[in-house]
């Protein structure tokens, strides 16, 4: 019963889906059966007389607010659409420039403790070596056709390789929003019967897996590479190839629990922060740079000579590399 | 000297103002000056170098992604007002829909947290007496002319009355992006001289103090009644009274510590969060109310006989009352 208060509820101001199937005659039908077969029911009783008010007194203010939720989706899409296309000549610039200070990737990735706390300590050796983030919109593709959804998107890494160890490669990985069964939790008891098919779709972010080459250092928990994956070390070891960055390119978002954990989370911090605003993390990151300098260096003698820099960055390459990692999780 | 440093990284990254004032040969200028001038300063050496490295070698990408910053802004921009003009007749439809269901803004604003943690308890009083809350931004206003902040706005607020203590009333507070000193730390040291005119200006939300009839209850912590404003007892009512959601009409933002604190919070959080969302937090509300009564009522006997719900909405009142001031501040 709570159950189908929910759905009632839902209809009029959340699950546009539901929403659109139900006229008005549709509307009277379902809300009379429904208070005709719970007005015996005390625990109810509240519900339905705060449900009643609401629907009888205000119910053309509640329709026209559930047009609006519906007419508000279109507008943020539109608005999103805008936007990207502002910024995809933007971007495409910016990508060049970036192309052109070493270290961008390297620094910006390294010291951003959220994308930290989604992989391995131990992936950062290979997170170093990328060169080049690139995040594209599909709707910027011209071969897209019009109802594509204006959040999906792809990112590109482009890894330089480790000799004898990971070879250099580039990798997109697609995200694409999918409707699918939600999880939402209802009460799912007396009445799993003609409502069932007006709830339960959400949109979520899924992704295909993509082939990546992992790090020979990795032989032991490549899941490709694992033979026996019931034994317990093989288990073990799948888990950990799973949970580290080479196995979020597997990420589907259709096996929770059994992939890359928080996948689409990780999708978003790139797509929606660390991309867009990628040179504020990289100037933060100098600054703390800077002031690992300063302290570290404000007891010693007062009057060396100083080494005129050298143009090409190798002498801050060492230390940046150690302060680096003073910020990762450990 | 430390803040010399911040501020040629500044010029590059972050101050749009300052970079905008810097042609290449300026830059050139006073970066050799820096150098020349601390080059025999070894606390600075680690940033000289550091700072050295990436500014010579990597010139032209840096002035590229400052560029980017100052173009990033427009757009940011553009995609607001976009955004804006489309809401518009949207927020104005809405508005309509929701002056028909009664006790909407009371709803939202009592079972709304984060509004609650800005003002006093006993304000709620007033709060509940608000039925209407209008944002419109400043561009809308077809006599606003081409360079007004996109992010400009105003809030009405319509107060019904309270007999013997409160009268009805429409109040609107405008809220404006105005240039002012920073109050960002640079270290004062040494040389405050040339380069003063080009850091320390950021944007802020500051608005005009506006009239409002404060409740009679208040007479004794409303600032215009009181008459010694220096005794302990005055300046204690004074403070209250700032503290109030009645003091937050006059909060204009530039005296810090000496009226309604975090004001500027208080009115981003109405514009950005309650107001845009506010359907979505009257059917959150909706559902705990529903939750509410359902705890209490599990306990009671399970076949009374169920009086038919009363269509104006009277029944309900006395209880959303009582539940409403539950998820209150105290």
């Amino acid at each position: 019963m709570k159950r189908n208060y929910k759905i009632y509820q839902m209809s009029f101001l959340e699950t546009k889906e539901n929403y659109k199937e139900l006229n008005k005659d549709e509307y009277d039908r379902r809300f009379h059966k429904a208070v005709c077969l719970r007005i015996t029911h005390s625990p109810w009783k509240p519900c339905l007389r705060l449900l009643t008010t609401i629907l009888y007194s205000n119910r053309d203010a509640f329709l026209g607010l559930a047009d609006c939720e519906v007419e508000i989706e279109t507008i943020d899409n539109d608005v999103e659409r805008f936007k990207l296309n502002k910024l995809k000549p933007f971007y495409e610039k910016r990508d060049k420039y970036i192309d052109n200070i070493d270290d961008f990737w390297k620094v910006v990735l390294s010291q951003n403790t959220d994308f930290a706390n989604y992989i391995r300590a131990s992936d950062f050796k290979y997170v170093d070596n990328i060169t080049k983030v690139v995040v594209k919109w599909l709707i910027w593709d011209e071969n897209s056709n019009a109802d594509i959804n204006v959040r999906d998107f792809s990112i590109t890494f482009h890894f330089k390789g480790i000799e004898h160890d990971f070879p250099e490669q580039s990798i997109t990985k697609v995200f694409k929003m999918t409707k699918m069964q939600s999880n939402k939790d209802f009460d799912d008891d007396d009445e799993a019967g003609e409502d069932n098919e007006t709830i339960g779709v959400e949109e979520v972010l899924t992704s295909e897996p993509v082939d990546i080459e992992w790090p020979q250092s990795y032989e032991s928990i490549n899941p490709s590479l694992i033979e026996d994956k019931r034994s317990p070390q093989g288990k073990k070891n799948y888990r950990q190839g799973m949970k580290s960055f080479f196995g979020w390119f597997k990420w589907t978002g259709k096996k929770p629990g059994k992939e890359f954990p928080h996948g689409e989370d990780l999708a978003s911090l790139l797509c929606d922060d660390i991309y867009p605003y990628c040179v504020k993390y990289y100037t933060e990151a100098q600054r703390d740079l800077e002031d690992e300098y300063s302290d570290s260096e404000d007891d010693n003698s007062d009057e060396e000579p100083l080494d005129l820099p050298k143009p090409e960055g190798e002498d801050e390459d060492g230390e940046s590399d150690k302060l680096a990692s003073k910020k990762r999780r450990v």
